[in-house]
């Protein structure tokens, strides 16, 4: 069985999240379907991240195993002339047999746009959060590094558990940056966020909780204490999907593009 | 009776055009729907340029005139309110009586964007004409030079006469600049074309026409040619409506956004 690594883009907007449900059309469901036109088989497509309804990609990793001889490059080429627009194959590859996207995800960055302008320009409805209301920025920026490190980040939790893995029971989290900033020549407020995984909801009730901060209803010094409570309902509310993107998903060495690739040309020579 | 000035932005995607038809949705019959409720008045809204089904707007300019007492950002917010969120009027000014959006405007800016990387990006789907082959880009930025300046653009030209003005019969256009680059961070080059007014589709012909040369099929001292022969059909296709938009249209000084603006505020005093 070939293991094939997909990287993929999409609007949120017209799909139920990632994760197939039945009768709903979600990105997954997608995917899997035309995977499986393409090779005949009932293939399993697989995902590293589960986002919700409405959230956009423009990294999410997916894999899959197949039996078909067809070369990547038309792999992705036939996944693309059969997926909706919405739904693009940015990166195709076939790595070694133990690459599991969810499993050996090492990295996740998120972005969170926010758009300050006073009309929201008709190119972006659906794909930013638009406050243009007073926002002490500078509040919100300091505030936005509070989040960074191993917190318990049960107050920025949905009830519902978390979005990478059911069966990590901790709350602990590891953020590795966060930050927000002014996009250049945009009236657009970014908050970017990297880390080891998250819990569901948990960067859309950050930005919430930055929001709160920066309309002066909550303080930078409040987010230690928020932290400190281990309650959903101590932090801000859950910020709408439409503002939020997987931007990328990075995995160890051993497994990532170049080495993959050279794996997968070594796998096609006879082997003594 | 005041005289308003909006400019608009919009997505033509879901849009026969500008031009009001009956019974199908366009741009200036969302707005004047949208103005007739506001004011309550039969209301007409007149715009500067009249673009085709699916063409977009950063800068489109219309006005209006009406009795209401209602303040131009309480006309703004109450339109966009009411407009679907495809269509936003960034911008709306009192002016004096004789500002016609048509009529009166001294040079428009087209843009037409053409995305180079291999897959298209789901957020540009519609935004962006996909063109992923080989182009020579040089020899297309070479022949975009050869626009400027005035012309003779029948060969240039649909069938069915002038974007701008139906009653001006002369096909003699001039073009203050006509430019190809590629886009900074982006895999995508960009066409833009700034003139006095344009014949129909003629923006489209004329990217055509460069995609033609950048693929080789003709060259660019076939440019001069092709406006000698004054034949449509000797120019390249008219390529598709959704990479194209209309970015700015200027007035001249008399009814510019200053000048108007301190005009609508010496109205707003009792004359002697």
């Amino acid at each position: 069985m070939r293991n094939i690594k997909i990287t993929i883009a999409y609007d949120g907007a017209g799909f139920h999240g990632w994760q197939i449900q039945p009768g709903l059309p979600t990105v997954q469901g997608s995917i899997t379907d035309v995977a499986r036109q393409i090779t005949q088989e009932p293939v399993i497509v697989n995902g590293a991240s589960r986002t919700d309804a409405g959230v956009h990609a423009l990294g999410q990793v997916a894999h899959f195993k197949t039996k078909s001889t067809l070369a990547v490059a038309e792999i992705q080429r036939a996944m693309n002339a059969l997926l909706p627009h919405s739904i693009r194959v940015v990166e195709a590859e076939e790595v070694g047999p133990d690459f599991h996207s969810r499993w050996q995800s090492q990295a996740k960055t998120y972005r969170y746009r926010i758009w300050r302008g006073a009309v929201l320009p008709p190119f972006e409805h659906g794909r930013v959060f638009h406050y243009s209301g007073r926002l002490d920025e500078s509040a919100m920026a300091a505030a936005a590094r509070l989040f960074e490190g191993e917190h318990d980040f049960s107050s920025f939790a949905a009830s519902s558990g978390s979005e990478d893995d059911d069966r990590e029971r901790t709350m602990t989290r590891v953020l590795y940056s966060s930050e927000i900033h002014r996009e250049a020549e945009r009236d657009e407020l970014v908050y970017v966020v990297r880390g080891r995984s998250f819990l569901r909801y948990m960067v859309r009730k950050i930005v919430g909780t930055l929001l709160e901060i920066g309309r002066d209803a909550m303080a930078p010094e409040d987010v230690p204490k928020i932290l400190e409570q281990r309650d959903p309902s101590a932090s801000g509310p859950t910020i709408p999907p439409e503002g939020l993107y997987l931007v990328a998903i990075e995995y160890p060495d051993p497994t990532d593009s170049l080495a993959a690739f050279g794996r997968s040309r070594s796998r096609a020579l006879p082997t003594p």
